[in-house]
């Protein structure tokens, strides 16, 4: 289907030589002493047929594409989609393009696409870790390729990574339910044995502990399709009867606002863990565990870059708080807090 | 800092000759007598050393690489967002791997990130274009690589593209806003001379010409900050004071929203162009233009593959229907409408 260009194609075309159009080419023209004007025209010519002739070559050769790989859990998850915004930004402002694609949290698919990033010889990595992922990302630590985890790291492996402050994040979020009275605080989470989740599993816990409460713990599958989610939330509710609830993240938190909607059920005080921009919007406003996606996005890329540029060598593991945005939907009415 | 390993390092570390390496990894052991002890030796060396042969030459030679770049305008957009995740399953299951960039509109930034992904020599393009790449799409299409556009496209340019129709979808929302009794139907929109934006406003007009009513559009820029938005989104409001706003995109209906909570406006009959996960939350839920985002990514990997395939000659170009999709915002109370 596609018609390759060769060098011989353009010498043809203009009836010139092949080697007076590789001078051109490999800027020696001025050396050759070849005429202003022919490598003018050669050189429109080239760019009118789109001839690229040594980029391909040109990596295989100093090995420096000046492209870095990110490999997200799924791009249409506002959390990945805005992180990724900014770090292609942060990348284009320092002369570095991104390439990327989601792996949906599967293991297979993540091995294969940090592999074709790997074929395409990226200069570097930036990678949310599914499980079952070890093996590939120690090899991309073997070659001594510059990579960066985020959102949550493999525990044992001593690699670069940059989280949040997730079981802060989680215990701050229910002892505020607590504080506000709530005392059936129940946690809606996923299947995950990713670090991330465990820590709020964590921080959820500690929070019960302090306050002396009890857990009431629903998980659900992160590949159920979204009225399953709904459902089984129904149903949990109804069974439990919380008074308040605290999502693992903003889609689980979504999928149960979804839940009161549709079945029109009493309101317990809610927080999702992960902000969402229209939260704000809601009625009512939606309190959630804010994570600092822009100071995310600077230490991806300056870990990166730094490593790239030879400055770093020791693995640098960064922890970032995140805030608790308290808005209306925790909020408890005082009337029955007693005394 | 990229230490690359070569066929000699593995021949020097396995105590072997650089040619028996060569066989193994060109799968010529058997047929070159090599034990399978040795040849597994070396198929296990080379996997823990990652080293990858021959993907890049391997790519030269053949000239495919079973490698889709799609480039759109903004992925924190969740409707590319949600288009790129549906291409990335899609192509999947055919073989095929995307990597995805966003242009930010900026055509510099745009003609540079698909000459990225021609330097890496992908199978074929997906582009949503921003003003300014017609000549980069020419010289793709000159090159006869694969490439369909969508969202919007190039007027004059016979392309393969996918669109929605956008001037019924305008049509149905004014026409649906001024059946509810509204006479003082505004259009936010964006100054832009692409043509979903052009035909979007084509669509308002036709029905404002239709129901005999006055326009009044407010534009804003597409890279003023959200505050800027908002801020003029209600000064127009309090200028112009409509009973019913049409917004051209959801972001610009999300600033809307933010602006009538953040200054506790009362509220005009909204219709928002392109829906979002969340409207259906919202009090009152929003009414939206749904594009068939499914259909708009079924029908883009099928017309590349199909012309990756060769089955496929002349330009394709498909229209798909929008929907109307009817929520409380529009819904305007009786009381006032009179007989």
């Amino acid at each position: 289907m596609k018609k390759k260009i060769l060098i011989s194609d353009i010498a043809k075309d203009l009836g010139i030589s092949v080697t007076t159009v590789s001078f051109i080419l490999n800027d020696k023209a001025k050396e050759k002493r070849i005429s202003e004007g022919l490598t003018k025209r050669v050189l429109d010519y080239v760019q009118k047929v789109g001839y690229k002739p040594n980029e391909l070559a040109k990596s295989l050769r100093t090995g420096k594409t000046k492209i870095i790989g990110l490999v997200i859990e799924d791009i249409s998850n506002p959390f990945f989609a805005n992180i990724a915004r900014l770090i292609e930004a942060k990348a284009y402002s320092r002369g570095y393009r991104i390439i990327y694609c989601s792996t949906d949290n599967q293991p297979d698919k993540a091995i294969e696409l940090i592999q074709l990033f790997r074929d395409r010889h990226v200069d570097g990595y930036i990678v949310t870790p599914s499980e079952g992922v070890r093996d590939t990302i120690e090899s991309l630590q073997h070659s001594q390729l510059p990579l960066v985890l985020f959102d949550r790291y493999i525990p044992g492996l001593d690699s670069n990574h940059v989280i949040t402050d997730n079981v802060r994040g989680a215990y701050d979020a229910t002892a505020h339910l607590a504080q506000q009275g709530c005392r059936r605080i129940a946690m809606i989470t996923l299947y995950s044995a990713q670090t991330q989740m465990r820590d709020r599993m964590n921080g959820y816990m500690r929070a019960i502990d302090i306050y002396k409460l009890q857990p009431y713990v629903k998980k659900v599958n992160l590949h159920d399709d979204e009225q399953t989610v709904i459902d089984d939330f129904r149903a949990f509710l109804e069974d439990q009867q919380p008074d308040a609830v605290f999502f693992a993240t903003n889609y689980l938190a979504i999928a149960g606002l979804k839940a009161i909607k549709q079945y029109n059920l009493p309101f317990p005080a809610v927080v999702s863990y992960d902000d969402h921009t229209l939260f704000k919007l809601f009625t009512p406003t939606i309190t959630a565990v804010s994570q600092p996606i822009e100071a995310i996005a600077s230490e991806l890329i300056n870990i990166l870059l730094n490593q790239l540029d030879g400055k770093e060598k020791g693995p640098k593991q960064v922890m970032l708080p995140s805030e608790l945005i308290i808005r209306e939907s925790s909020l408890v009415q005082t009337s029955s807090t007693g005394s």
